[in-house]
């Protein structure tokens, strides 16, 4: 009886129904990003970006080109000798359903760092649903 | 005969039509600014963002609210004492629209002044289709 209901529910409004999923696809993208670095696991936060030349990443007044560009980029700020990933964390996200197969979330980063250090800052992120599920397209982060 | 053709096409074809348009209209709005900004007239530039206190601003680590903020930071900016405007213009812009009524574009910004000093950096901008035509909602520049 409930499935039925539910069947004939989204018979009716399947917009309404659509448009709750990518808001959580997109909030999972992003704690799984966030836990993968957290856990050191630069790989598995890669994972959230889509594996193509065409992504981009910005960073103050730098364009990284590709989803190769923007590891060894992150590699080089956050593995190299002497440094560290640190604990990530986001406040102020907004995430902004653009279509059922685009969006944007906006949110202030930061990282905490095992000597006390902190850094934060914005990232405007442009997502989209690819045929390996919601990924990043473009990053700008300052 | 050729207006009936027309006809014909866009009701055989409503989403191809529908889809080059965006494109051009979010084409204009930024030459239209761009325009604006470069005769000196910021209240004509800001007529391209979304006049709402949803609007967001986000320069470097700095978060502008809504339309009127906006505006306060440009004033601050580019038009308090001793202070000029330049001329702006953008490079590698890139315009990607995500549905029938929102887009992004990137692009790298520069500014040149009369005194020979050049500025430049990168903004990530999301435009949508409002009540009063293509307007941005968001701009990230760095």
């Amino acid at each position: 009886m409930k499935i039925q209901l539910l069947v004939a529910i989204s018979m009716i409004t399947p917009g309404l129904l659509c448009a709750q999923s990518p808001r959580k696809d997109v909030q999972k993208l992003l704690d799984e990003q966030t836990a993968a670095w957290n856990r050191g696991d630069l790989l598995g936060f890669m994972g959230g970006y889509d594996d193509s030349p065409e992504l981009t990443f910005f960073s103050g007044d730098t364009v990284a080109k590709g989803w190769q560009a923007t590891l060894e980029r992150y590699r080089h700020k956050y593995q190299a000798e002497g440094k560290q990933m640190g604990q990530l964390s986001f406040t102020d996200t907004q995430i902004d359903i653009l279509s059922n197969d685009a969006a944007v979330y906006t949110a202030r980063w930061h990282l905490a760092f095992s000597n006390g250090q902190k850094l934060e800052g914005l990232t405007t992120v442009i997502c989209k649903r690819t045929g390996s599920g919601w990924k990043i397209v473009h990053d700008h982060s300052s």
